[in-house]
């Protein structure tokens, strides 16, 4: 079992009500790939720089994350993101965006990473992200792919044309909104289904997220947490354990993907404790476990009283 | 198994995005007796002027609502409002409130009310709240509040003295906050339950709601509709078929109030698909029990797999 990753490996700065980081380890792949493999061997495709930290790339490693897929722009510099919170945590600024090594990203899926069964495909340009899909030499079990509203602005055609080739598609709910042009969530969820995938995740950030396939929904709540202390990359970490839980189990049933969403809620409800991946790096077996009984007790009810 | 409900019965002229409705009838009370009725007998008190139609009393008689604790004030007029709705149907824009009998409404409890154990207080201005409570000959198993920030505006000490005679408060995510001083909803709960009650329910509309108790936080989201038709008076039906469940059941544990919920976000899914209490006058049993299977089938999953 194994799961292609493709994203940013980048540097982050954030500021939050709750403090400044400085500049730290961040990237789309990065948290996939720290929440991932927890749950299955990852293969990472992704671009730094020079400037990127060789222990990040050992402590991966190490983590049976296999890294023949990540290029090494010696001369360059990792992409670098810099943003601000605000209050409620939902919404944020863009203080700084420096594509540097990403700008000419051309990813190569090397034949080693040929027999994974499973892709997920983290937020980048869509024509990049079509490039990893035109590579493949068989169709994987199952394709999800991250997007944002940058590229349904500047970019649509492409969207559109990777859309048409895969399977999960996890966007928020504004996404949802701008790509279906309808406000209504359901209604989106139709529509945005008809462009091509078959599943469908709108994530609500501290308000969960929604699974929709066919006329099915389900719905996984968030964590309530005393604090969001940070909450870059919990989409990501979301994607990990999502993707994580579906490679593990081998299985891409609907019923099977409502606890792949649970798994990826819980996940990101660790990844928000901290900054940046902190917390991923911290967590044990036993962490998830606990956290993943928190969750039923969260919504587990008893109707038969009814 | 009988509970007291008390709040208002009046007119609403409401406009959405998606209409206007006329002068309808409506009033926490209303839809509250109109939901709650499904589960239980309900000793209903109010206060309404002589334009308040006879059919609309004779209809709630018919499902078994006590009407001894209404008050008619034949030669005034009922409590109306107005007002309109943005967008995202979170909120609104109040354009007229005329308080009508409702400015110097002095409830009377009658001896037939007063073998009620449960009473499910709709929110009003806390002193009349409060003079309901002390008519009570017999501490009852649950009272259950509603109010709203204008109350904490302008008569938080009155409020504060209610809260400490009550079991159950049910607000909404900014009511909240305001209450506790704390952005933080899982610490606002801490702060509010130390006010007095020993279960706060947060209601965040169609983010669904939470129920706190001690250390145990439940949580049951909204269905996700293709059409919210008009939201008003979807707060006050979720309290009814809270306060209707737990009458039913006799069963104030907190393993119980989670199916409660269950039930209160049940039958406010069916409010809001019609002007006014329209959707609830008609709805079966059977309507009911399939609503609540798709509250099973939407956040029901499977966590032995991980």
């Amino acid at each position: 079992m194994s799961v292609i990753v493709v994203g940013s490996m980048a540097f982050d700065a954030i500021e939050t009500p709750f403090g400044k980081s400085d500049k730290i380890v961040g990237g789309a792949a990065t948290y996939i790939a720290w929440c991932a493999s927890n749950f299955t061997n990852v293969n990472q495709i992704s671009v730094v720089g020079g400037d990127f930290p060789q222990e990040e790339l050992d402590a991966l490693s190490a983590r049976g994350v296999a890294l023949d897929g990540v290029e090494i722009k010696k001369n360059e510099k990792s992409f670098f993101w810099s943003g601000k919170y605000h209050l409620d945590m939902n919404s944020r600024d863009t203080l700084v965006t420096e594509l540097n090594v990403l700008e000419h990203f051309k990813p190569v899926v090397p034949d080693s990473y040929q027999d994974a069964e499973f892709v997920m495909l983290g937020n980048l340009q869509p024509s990049v992200q079509m490039s990893v899909i035109n590579q493949l030499t068989h169709r994987p079990k199952l394709i999800v792919m991250d997007t944002m509203n940058l590229w349904m602005d500047i970019a649509m055609d492409d969207l559109k044309a990777v859309l048409k080739k895969i399977d999960v598609l996890m966007i928020n709910d504004s996404e949802a909104r701008q790509l279906s042009g309808d406000y209504s969530l359901v209604r989106a969820a139709k529509t945005i289904m008809a462009m091509g995938p078959k599943f469908l995740i709108i994530k609500k950030g501290e308000h969960g997220a929604l699974l929709f396939h066919e006329d099915k929904v389900f719905f996984a709540p968030a964590l309530p947490l005393e604090e969001v202390f940070d909450p870059t990359g919990a989409g990501d970490t979301f994607a990990g354990g999502f993707i994580g839980h579906i490679a593990k189990t081998k299985d891409i049933s609907f019923e099977n993907m409502k606890t792949a969403i649970i798994v990826g809620s819980a996940m990101a409800s660790f990844c928000v404790e901290k900054f940046g991946t902190q917390r991923l790096r911290e967590i044990s077996k036993e962490d998830i476990a606990n956290r993943l009984q928190e969750f039923v007790q969260l919504v587990n009810f008893d109707i038969d009283l009814v």
